[in-house]
This record gives structure tokens, sequence and C-alpha cells, in this order.
């Protein structure tokens, strides 16, 4: 059955049965915006459509009955450089609404089936994973409480070819319609087709498509509210089941990464300054060939409390050229990124192509410090293996190479570490209650970084155990993954 | 005397010396930063140079010796479309470092003055003016506390040549240096001069220049580090030497904008029907012709609670185009605000060239409810009006038509419409304790809307006084001084 065909395009409502109707609306919008705000859910409302549908007057009729501080229209245009040189829904990710707020998209995500050129990657990425990557987006984003809704507006063939005449009649409208619109007006029928598996692809409970007949402005209007409002009022009361839902089960843990790390490893000062000298440098060359060749490099360092993750990055960036990394420190949210989906503030931080990104600390506190400390729930934790998952495979689609280096120390030399920073005054400063605090914790904390590296070591994105107990071999370890890695990738590409 | 011609370019550091100072430093630069940390100052590092004279390298010397949960580094390329369509300080005001973080610039935005095509605007603006820019932007920063340090690195003309022909000679780097590098060295002479002029004019107390022999990077990156030192030292005395300066003194309030309003004017429906069509069709044909001529416009509404700027700005909204246009709501600062500069907020919502920006409340907040509710101090709101002066003369540099109003109403109307909305369910949610409380305080807010208005009143940004009491006036009235405006605008351009 076609989504597009299914709708009856003759529909038609008066000026006066419009007018009756948005008068006992406009209250009602607001009253449900008001209430989606007070109970935090954020709304992603999208229009796609045909050319001429009636994209923009539509979205203007909804923007004007809603408060305008909790709504933000964004339209989506061909991407810019900033834009071109990361994942293609990275551009989206970072404009996301926040807790309580609207965010309307004049053209979207979708953009990337049915607009020339609109996402570069799209060349060589199979068409499935396109469409899994925008299914997980919205899959996500459900999961974390948002409430989207998609909009097709439908219009014949005859009717675009009215309206874009009617348009080039009038010289304050000519320029908008363009050589290109009309190129996709003669493949009408083709596009219809694209359409149409687009729409039922990604035609989901959680993000559902909803086709409009658009021809008469008016029933559009009126059928674009009732949407929203049933939809909302839908979806509130699905998220408040949701959150009743039993406990996530997860298939067991059945091997730890840990136990098999060898933290006797070590390296003499002399073969340590020999080695570090010739893979810094050839870091800086490899530096530069991922530069010129545009790809990305993502670095995430996680370990125990003193594990030497900071002295081990410095050691890696030592002669690298600082146009071309950042170090990332990841602290604990502030309340912009609170108020958004967890990942969001690290979808703002990728890296542009011929870039390195090097995290210290990362997306992975989700599991370990806000699982073990409760600021995640526990279907909230549990999720998060996949989701961190499905992100990174979006990097690694893009042509981005993932390193995640999990720094590894004993009890015992945690403990001489933290004696000596309480010696040593200028070492003072990185000792807090909160490690002493943290060290108590060590055994959930290990069976939680255990349950990690099990669930989200992938051949896109692999984990390596950085044994720290000697940070000469630590440092050694992580420089020689790279520096073998980037030369291998940068061989078979 | 010239800055560049009084350097001695022959001074030298052996490999001992150096390391010798750099173990004594390290320790001293974390303390610093920390230091700095706690007491909430911002630190911007720019960095300035002849091409090849070691920038990469010194940023990455100094990047080495600080936390880098504390600093970020900034690369200025050619400006994106981005940067491209919005005023040259944009991409430099968005990227200003918070309380007591630090900013390192890779060139900055004094590329404005000596590299080609940086910024589009240079062709045209009076080079007096882009000076007069670049000065209050630091200016602006320095009376907020920031810490502003600016090297340029200083090699000879022979010394550059022998760089260039180093790195084309290796594979790795020939292509660092292009046909553009080697145009500018043959004007090494032209540039020598626009240096020093630069320099000369840019040299300021609170951002003085630094100029470094940079032949030898040795001796450069000691120069660096002891200036850091040495001018944070200074510069952070200084902040609590300002504590204690006294109140400005500001030119007294010689007359009264709102007692010259006539809250009487109003219309009758009939006559407010008819014109509204009028000017919101033109203005839907200005929005096109604006977009298409990429001029940028700034609407500011500021006025009285319930005075009905919402329904005043919904309804010269109603027929344009949401891709052209954007409310932009300004509530209270949220945290990562408050860590910034006040205007720093504002600079992140400018508009692109070819779009309207509408500011429900603005940065005019500084001086009613921040002067009034005692968050900003004395010296802050007072030093407010010649800021937002200087913001809103470099947007009328950049091309951009500035509309600000003051939408007044009188006591007894804002009592009038207060108690209509605790009675009427639908708008209950807009009446709140804090109204109440702020009416109590109409005199104190009245003085301070009148010294605004008096002296933020220019001729690149002037005031229009709203009359509201009745708001079919009031809409008539903002509506019809924006068409007029541009339609003058628009034929005088």
């Amino acid at each position: 059955m076609s989504l597009l065909d299914a709708v009856d395009l003759a529909q038609k409502l008066s000026k006066d049965e419009y007018v009756a109707f948005m008068d006992a609306l406009e209250i009602n919008m607001g009253q449900l915006q008001r209430q989606a705000h007070e109970m935090g859910v954020p709304i992603t409302i999208v229009f796609e459509g045909w050319g001429a549908a009636g994209k923009g007057r539509l979205i203007n009729e909804l923007l004007l009955a809603l408060d305008p501080r909790g709504v933000k229209v964004h339209s989506t245009l061909a991407p810019n450089p900033e834009e071109f040189h990361r994942p293609f829904l990275w551009r989206f990710w970072t404009k996301i609404p926040e807790k309580g707020r609207m965010a309307i998209y004049d053209r979207s995500w979708y953009s990337r089936f049915i607009v020339e050129k609109m996402d570069p990657l799209m060349e060589r990425l199979p068409v499935k994973k396109a469409y899994d990557e925008v299914n997980c987006f919205e899959r996500q984003l459900s999961d974390d409480g948002h409430i989207i809704i998609k909009f097709f507006l439908h219009i014949s063939r005859k009717e675009q070819k009215k309206r874009f005449k009617k348009l080039e009649k009038n010289p304050m409208t000519a320029w908008r319609v363009t050589d290109y619109d009309w190129k996709k007006h003669k493949q009408y029928d083709t596009y219809h087709d694209t359409i149409e598996e687009m729409l039922s692809r990604t035609d989901s409970d959680y993000a559902p498509w909803h086709v409009i007949p658009s021809e008469n402005w008016r029933f559009a209007g009126m059928a674009v509210f009732e949407t929203v409002i049933h939809e909302v009022g839908r979806q509130l009361k699905k998220r408040k089941e949701a959150q009743k839902a039993p406990a996530m089960q997860l298939p067991p843990v059945s091997k730890s990464m840990l136990d098999r790390a060898d933290l006797s490893k070590a390296l003499t000062r002399e073969e340590y300054d020999r080695q570090r000298k010739i893979y810094q440098q050839r870091l800086w060359e490899l530096e530069h060939e991922v530069y010129l060749r545009r790809l990305s490099v993502v670095m995430v360092y996680e370990g125990w409390d003193a594990a030497g993750k900071g002295g081990n990055i410095k050691r890696l960036v030592r002669r690298m050229d600082p146009r071309g990394y950042e170090v990332i420190p990841i602290a604990a949210p502030n309340d912009a990124e609170l108020a958004h989906h967890y990942l969001w503030r690290f979808w703002t931080k990728i890296p542009k192509a011929g870039h390195f990104a090097i995290f210290d600390r990362s997306w992975y506190g989700r599991v370990l410090v806000e699982r073990i400390e409760g600021f995640a729930k526990e279907n909230e934790w549990k999720r998060a293996y996949q989701e961190i998952n499905e992100m990174e495979e979006v990097l690694a689609n893009q042509g981005t190479l993932i390193f995640k280096f999990w720094v590894d120390i004993d009890q015992e030399e945690q403990l001489k570490r933290f004696k000596d920073r309480e010696k040593t005054p200028a070492k003072l400063w990185k000792i807090t209650e909160e490690d002493w605090r943290n060290r108590e914790k060590w055994v959930p904390y290990r069976e939680a970084v255990d349950e990690m590296l099990y669930r989200t070591h992938t051949p896109y994105a692999p984990w390596t155990i950085v044994e720290s107990n000697n940070k000469l071999y630590a440092r050694m370890k992580a420089m020689k993954t790279v520096v073998k890695a980037l030369e291998k990738h940068l061989i078979t590409r």
C-alpha cells in the first residue's frame, strides 16, 4: 500500500471553517506546549514535502500558534564546510531541542535521501546503512523522551507545475524557482518512488510519518495542527507508561578483559627515551598525512584515577601540530548539557575531517560514573551500550579512526600514587576527597569497566588495555597502537 | 621607534639552558593557571607572526605546560560561509574564553589587517574604524576582567626564506609552503610597514604587544613563557586595584523620551485590519529583498511587563517566511552564559546576512533588570551604555539595520492587564509574583529606561517609542516603522 497514493488530495476547507477551527485551537496549542515544557519533554517536528508544497507557510502558521520562547526553526540547506567535513548527522545532533523545548525542521535529515549532494557520504554508503543511521538517531531521541512528529506535504505533479508557474510569474518570487526545481519536477515519478521507499523504511512507532494532502493549504493547516495535538497527547501518555517498564535484560558478560591484563609490563628509561623520539616524530608525520587525506581520528582515554591519563596524552601530542589536534577534557555536565540527550555534548565535539580529537574521559561516563553513582537510571545506562556502539559506527562509516584506551593500574599502585600526591606540594591539587571515595568503590567500578569493555569492544571501535603500573610502558603502548593503526589504515585506503 | 626593528634577532639559548629553564617553569605555569582559574579570570593569548616563524611549535610548547582542562586553541583560517556573512568580530566574540579558562589563538582578529580576504568588509571600511573595532573589543574584554597577551613572532626576511626552502625540501612539509607564502615573502618590506602600523595602533595598556625574536626557537620559547608569567602576574595585580576604583561619572540625563510619549494614541479595529494586511504583505516582500541583497536586520523589543511585546512581534511576522526570521526570546542567563562576558550570549545570536533576528528582550537587560535588581555592579552597568553602542556600531558597519522598540504603557493600563490575566484561565500562566514585584519598582525602572533611551539613542541604532496603551496602534506603528526604514534603506543602497 502506497503511503502517498493513499492520500485524498482533493480535500478542502473553507475560510470560515478554518477561522473557526483556528480560534478554538490556539489556546489548545499553548496549553500543550506548556505541558510539554513542564514535563521536560522535547518535541521535534519535521517538515518534508514536494517543492512548492507550502512548507514555509505551514511552518509559520504553526509557529504563530506557539510561544516563541519555546521553539526554534531550523532550515536545512546544502552543507556548509563545517558540516561537509563531519558525519551527516552531526548537524542535526547539534541542533536537537533541549528538555521542554521544541524544534521545527524545514527539511531535515531526510534530505540525505531526496536532495542531491546533501550528504557527500551517500555515494559510498550502502543505502541500508544510511537508513539504519537515521532510524537509530530517531530511536535514541525517542528513548530519551523526545516526541518526534514527521510531516510529508504531498501535492500532485500537476499542482506542482501550476505553483511553479505562478511563482515564476511574480517578479518578487520568480527567483525561488530554480532549474533544479524544474529538473526534479520532470523526474516527479522517480522521486515519487524514492519518497515511497523513504517513508516506508523510516515509518516507526516512535517516529511515524504523516502524509498531509497539501493542495488546499487550509486543509493542510488543519491536518498539521490536529496531528500535532493528537501525537503529543498520544506520546506523552506513552512516556508515562514507559516509566513503569521493567529493567532491560542484557546477555551476561562472559569474559573479563581486565583479568587478562598483565600489569607487570615495564620499560626502562633508556629504552623509553629511544623509542619515544622515533614514535613522536612518526606521529607528527602521520598527523599531516591524516590532514591531507581528510581523515578524522577520535581517541578516548578512560581509566582509574591516577592511572596517568593526562601524562599519557601529553607525551602522545608532544611533537604534534596544535592546529591538528585537540584535547577535550570531559567533566561533569553543565546545565545546558544536562538539558539535552547525554550524547549531545559529545556530538558537538566531533572533530572535522583531517583532525584529531582526544577525549580525556568521554561518553563512557554514562556506563561508569553515572551508573555507579546513580546519575543514570538502570535502563538508561543499560541502553547506553547500544547507543554508544551506534554512535561510534556512524563515525566509522564516515571514515573516522577510533581508538579507545583503558588506562589500567591495580589498587596497590593507585594507593601509592595517591599518597605520593598528598606528600608533594606541586601535586596536592590533583588529589581530592572524591578520589578517596571513588577508591572505596573499586569493586563495583571494576565490574562496570569489565561490562563496558565487553559490550562496546567492536570491530570498528576496539578497546586497547594500556597497562600503566609502569607509566613509561603505558605511554609507549598508546603511541605504538596509534602509529601502527594509522599506518595500516593509511596504506589500505 | 619601530617595534619590530628594536628587537635583537640574534638572541639565542642553548639546549641545556632551555631544559634547565623549562624544568623550573612547568610547576610555575600550572600554579598560575590554577590561580587564574580560582579567581575566575579568563586569559586570552594571541600568536601572530611572519610565516614560518614557528607559531605552531611555540603554541604546542605552551600548551604542554598547561592543564588541558583549562585551555583551548583556536586556529584562524579563511572565513567559512557562517563567518563570511556576519560581522568580522563575530567569530572571535563567539570564541572568547569563559571565566577562569584560557584561549590561545593561532592567528586572530589581527588577520583582518595582514591576511588577504580575511575580512570582506575591509574593502569599504575606513581603516581607522577597523582598528577602533579591534581596540574596543579588547578594551571590553579587559574591562570584564580578561587578561590579554599578544605575541608577534619576528624573523628576518633572510631567515624566512631559509625556512621556506627547508620546508620545501622535505616531502612531508612541502605542501605547507604555498604560492601565497612566497608572494608575501617577496613583499616582506611592505608587510613590515603594515605590521608596524598594526602594532603601534593596537598596543595598549590593557592589551600590549610583545614582539618576540624567533630565529632561535628556544630563546623564543623562553621569552614567551616569561612574558606570560610576568603579564598574568601584573594584570592579576591590576585587577585587584581596579576593584577599588571609584564609581564612573557619566554626563547627566538631560531629557526624557518617555515624558514625551503620547499614550492616548489609538487605532480603530477597521482601520487596523485595513492597514495590517497591506503592511504585512509589504513586509513579506521586503523580507525577500533583504535576503536577496544579503542585508541583515536586528530588532530589539524592550518594554514594560504586559506591554504587549509578544503580540506585537506575532503580528509583525504574521506573513513572513520563517526561513528568513527568527524570534529570539531572552530569559535569565544560564550558567554557561554567566561564565562569559555578558555580551557573549548576544554575539552568538547575531543573524547571518540576509536574515532578521527579533530579540524579545535583549542586551538592554544589562542597564534595566540587572541594574535595578543589583545583578550588575554600578560600574558594570554604567560601562554598558558605551559597550552596547560600540557593539551596535559594529553591526551597523557591517550593513545591519537596527530597530529598537520601547513598547510603552502607563501604570494604570498595566494594572488593568495584570488583573485581566488573573481572571482569564488561558492567560493565567502569563502573570507571576515577579510581575507584581517588578511593578512596585515602577519609578526606579522608569528612571533606568529614560537613561537607557538617552544614552543609547544613536544615528546608527535609534530607539522608537511604541505607544501601546492601544495595542492595535502599537502593532501598526512597529510595522510601519520597519517597512518605511527598510524601503528607504533598500533604495539608498
